[in-house]
């Protein structure tokens, strides 16, 4: 088996005895808090409780690894080491918030810590890593097909001592929220630049930014993500000053592809835990219901499912692991072969084990009454996140045919 | 291939064009007049227009079978002549009720047909064959599995000249909506009567009976299915009249199976037509979008794709068509083995053509701006509604062995 | 339901008549006489006692259509007619032979039919009628792709009075048989054409021409089907007469597309008979075997497949019944479509079935005491018998996404 | 990732250098041999001669673990450590034989080691560990489902000093060998002991004690296996002298559960080997073939295909490794979790992702031509040979459902 360090295992351990008195006993409440928010978009109170409490516990910014671990209070985790965090946080989908662990804040605090002037760290890295502002990334537009960058079609464009915003994004993670401060926006500064890679600058641009509007919050599969949703925006000669670039004109790409570090994998490991838990919940409904004269756990059939979901989960956290550690040793560069691997097999993993557990579960399976359909939902836009399924499977494929052709 | 009548072929000629002119030009605004409803159950007005516009067309009433035609304004329609009618409507989720013809009415209408009084008839059934009201039927109880009807545990009890009620129901489709004026509920009148299938009553309720309340609504993925709704009910000394019983005491099993006629196989109508949507809209999509430089059309596997989808919504629909004639020649009981293959065939393949379909759409598939997502929640949703395919699993598997090693 | 000619259906109950008297009764006394034969390609004595049962039957040349029924004692059937007895025989995989209904002589019987000259035809054509000589059809090629028939190599080339053949040849069904006195074979004879479709030409050759040898039989996943197998051949200075052309020089690709028509679909016509024979034989064993205290039949595992087997070979029927007719009323070439959808669908329908139905049982499943391992060999094999899924799904993909994106 | 001994890895560098220089290089030659074999259970004399080479080189009996060390010139290999030499001797279906490294003898091996008294171990482990003879071990009978032992049939019965046995066996693997030597066979010495798992014993039985006869080879899927093949046996008053007993009366059941400890989990090392091959093939097949004018490399279709196979491969490995592990820890009953999950996954794993290699090798790839299709029936022939897919299932599914509701 793969060997966590000790300060990892004693992250287990506490994050675990967190989840039993303070995040299951209040999946219910939560809930409600949310049904009964003024807006689908408004803080929940209880998020705020319960990150008093995290970082009472030590249980904060988990997701920084040693290599930035100037940023917080612990000695950085790597990507191994937070794995099985990252896994245990995927049972409740809301939790990571608690945590100061959630998408997409991670990867705007990652982009932050590397490539943010220490004006733009103190301005919105600081208040970011202590949980009091949210961020957004805004990179995919609805006209291209935006899992390759360099299609990005937003405009940037320097006028005086500003640059002037224009164009459209959509499915903008965060955005929709009331706490959202800061966007990171990629766009398209240098648009005639022989190298297709130098054309796109990023550029932060804070909520209230005039011109900048929210067009609408986007569904999936019927889910708002609510309260942090998924957004259509709209830039309309949106104006900031010069000095809110990242790094400098003609580097978006390459923070777009440092960005792609460690948060990569992070989506499955928490599909992982999601799994995991409708396992858990499949095997107690099985031995609580009986249909046609028998308890459920005695039909050969559930037993197969139940068998299969277990050996299915086993593999994906295995790969999930593999990836981490490789990632850890090599860099996500190197590991490419196996992060695209993670990312084709884990989320339609998670997607099928997820159905097949609902499906034990009856209609009510598909209810609020359990977390299965909205992980399914989780499950199923991962698949698209970052990235439809097929981009990574064409990279991949690529790169293993050259590998055994030679 | 097989052959519709005369009549039915000018009924899909028809409803085919206004589909063209009133329903395909109407999804959006339905979309904004749901969106912007006082009360995400309260009626739309664009359903009413289309209503009137339906009647005037001779659109209206379609799946009434020629043995009840007494009761319409045509001939009757056969289930395989009804088929293609109901696929057409499958085409756009909220399509059936602007022709009378969409679950759970059908199936109330058809038992006030058969099986209510004159008086009941004229109180209930005339209104609801109108449309002017909607109905519901009180079947599911969360507590126990309600695929096996006799499991039933709401108590109907007489007392003096009513019918007293205490029970709880979940999943009560169309409770929601605010034009629900009545309910048909199934429960337990003589639980002791050593006949298990003479136990059950079937009684009338007014929405507005003092001791039904509405719990909740419930959600499948996510989804509310507003207007029409699923809703959690309590009754709770809900008091009716002896005469609101249908049939009489302790024939409720009898009507529940009769209820379950035709209109067992709507659904699977439907999802053939809701598949072969979303393939036509793949099929557009994948020629007006381009990643890494060629048409999607043109990808292997987006062919591949296509080619499967294609044939397994012939396979589905030939088998739905092969079970609505033999409904219509030998009866639904003789017909079981058929039926339940369709139910056991068409939900699912609905579910995974309709993933597939969003797939190619990218992160906007799975939103709000295409049909599908909310087609895919109605697939996966029929593998339950109707029993879970398990259920349906186990009886053909049974019936097919014993035919089989005789 | 699909409706049979009355024909048709007495044929059904002859046919299956025979069936139970001659072929069922003959499994175990064929398959020993194989094994004991001298040679793998040898007739098997049983074939020729039953053919004579089957002429007198007047179950002979039942592949031949109404179109050409002037080479036949009957009046010909349609695809839709021939489908249900070429199911029958697909249950036996050795059983075409014994009414002159075996691949490839039914193609190859069509095209002498279509193409050959009186000289010809009474040569050749007649004692294949007759049952008398077999036949193949040497297309496919080792070295090229030939599912393409314009990249076939083998060359024809005109010397005096004489083609003069040089290439080679793969999987040539029925050239190892002992009694196959001729082939078809194609190859190029104007390779500079500018027309890609008129650089073909196909000539007869007698089995014992000298330059004609076989290398050796190929097996596919173990099997050599004997005594029928596929050779590989070596074209070598072989020599025949000019008169031995068919139609005429440059139209080969023309014949081998015309050969293409009603065989299209014999093969999954076979492989719906062959899957449903796996699923009774399935029932059988499931009633008459237990396994820790139930008798396997009450597994519920085993009733969802036996009940998705039953719903499976439903539709793949439906679907080749639908094809048989459609190419009745259009034409192979308009039919194409659904041509297509069968090819892609029922192979791998049978071969998935076949699978399960071997696994219920256990490792008995997979030998020669069934006629499963042997089926499951067939329709795997199907899926490149006639070009690869792959190159079906490529065509109809690019047709269906024609014609819903226009 | 899992780290193995230095012992293993230097093994691992030497055996995959043996493959290179012998194995790889002898496979048409090993080919040939078979096919002219007087016989085709008679010894390969290639395989002599290699046998040879790897004794020189130190990659002789190489499965034996740390504690029975002493039966072998090297420290002994744990589960882990043998795992990659076990997956790299997949590759080539019958290359274990040469470094003593086959099924069953493996597995005979360890329990004469582990059971046998000296003079036994004199008689036929030394010859065993020296290659000298093969072995059977005979448990599994055709009337009775024999996955669970307690069924078994065989009788076996004291008379005066010597153990008479009669009954009948199937799928005795290695008894067609000509090498085959020994018997272990199990059978009920005590049908009537109230302890169903004291019933049983286990004898030793030469090859050409009177009484004891092949009644035929078993093929799967058409393989024979040969040379080792798979035999049916007739037990008709075999008769053995008392001391032929293993352990003592009553002890059978125990030999057998001891006997599926470490072997339990080769046939899975293996299978990863013969898919990880399938991929290699796959991966230069389609950069050496065009079809429609692309190299196949450049379909889409084909590099997800190739994708997919990737991560499931790894996946799979990772399980089996993962098992390993656990078994080093913890002992095989411990493991039955994850033991169970790898039958599970790791031969139906093998099967699809073989079978979709050999699909893209066109026709040739079901043939000889290739090591895939005989890899395919190996891994078929898996999802049985130590009980089917389902028990394991049924076991895995009890243990998790347990574990969870608890």
């Amino acid at each position: 088996m793969f060997s966590f360090s000790e300060a990892s295992q004693q992250y287990q351990n506490s994050l675990s005895e967190f989840f039993d008195q303070h995040i299951y006993p209040n999946e219910e409440h939560y809930a409600r808090q949310l049904q009964q928010s003024p807006s689908r978009f408004a803080a929940i109170p209880l998020i705020d409780e319960l990150k008093a409490k995290a970082k009472d516990a030590g249980l904060w910014n988990l997701f920084i690894p040693p290599s930035l671990a100037e940023f917080c209070d612990h000695q950085g985790l790597s990507n191994l080491d937070y794995a099985p965090l990252a896994e245990l946080m995927g049972r409740v989908l809301w939790s990571p918030e608690v945590f100061n662990c959630n998408a997409p804040d991670t990867g705007n605090m990652e982009v932050f810590m590397k490539y943010a002037t220490p004006a733009q760290q103190e301005r919105w890295l600081k208040p970011l890593l202590a949980g009091d502002i949210r961020s957004s990334y805004a990179m995919t537009e609805p006209q291209v097909a935006s899992s390759d960058a360099t299609n990005i079609e937003l405009r940037i464009e320097q006028d005086g001592d500003e640059w002037v915003l224009n164009g459209r994004k959509w499915f903008i993670t965060g955005a929709m929220y009331e706490r959202c401060a800061i966007f990171i926006v990629m766009g398209k500064s240098d648009p005639h630049n022989s190298n297709r890679h130098k054309q796109q600058s990023q550029v932060l641009v804070p909520r209230d930014t005039p011109g900048l509007s929210i067009v609408r919050p986007l569904t999936t599969l019927g889910y708002d993500d609510a309260p942090i949703g998924h957004a259509e925006l709209l830039f309309d000669n949106v104006r900031v000053p010069l000095e809110n670039i990242l790094l400098g004109p003609g580097r978006g790409f390459e923070i777009a592809q440092g960005r792609l570090g460690p948060g990569r994998i992070h989506h499955c490991m928490r599909l992982i835990g999601a799994a995991q838990r409708s396992l858990e919940l499949a095997c107690q409904r099985v031995t609580s219901r009986s249909t046609f004269g028998r308890e459920l756990s005695q039909h050969q059939s559930v037993r197969e499912d139940i068998a299969k979901s277990f050996a299915e989960i086993e593999m994906a956290r295995l790969l999930v692991l593999k990836t981490c550690k490789r990632m850890d040793e090599v860099g996500p560069k190197a590991a490419m072969d196996l992060i695209a691997a993670s990312k084709i097999s884990v989320p339609l993993m998670a997607q099928t084990i997820i159905d097949r557990c609902m499906q034990m579960h009856g209609a009510g399976g598909l209810t609020e009454d359990y977390c299965m359909a909205e992980a399914f939902n989780y499950a199923r836009w991962c698949r698209q996140a970052d990235g439809p399924d097929q981009v990574h499977q064409m990279a991949l494929g690529k790169q293993v045919i050259k590998r055994y052709s030679a």
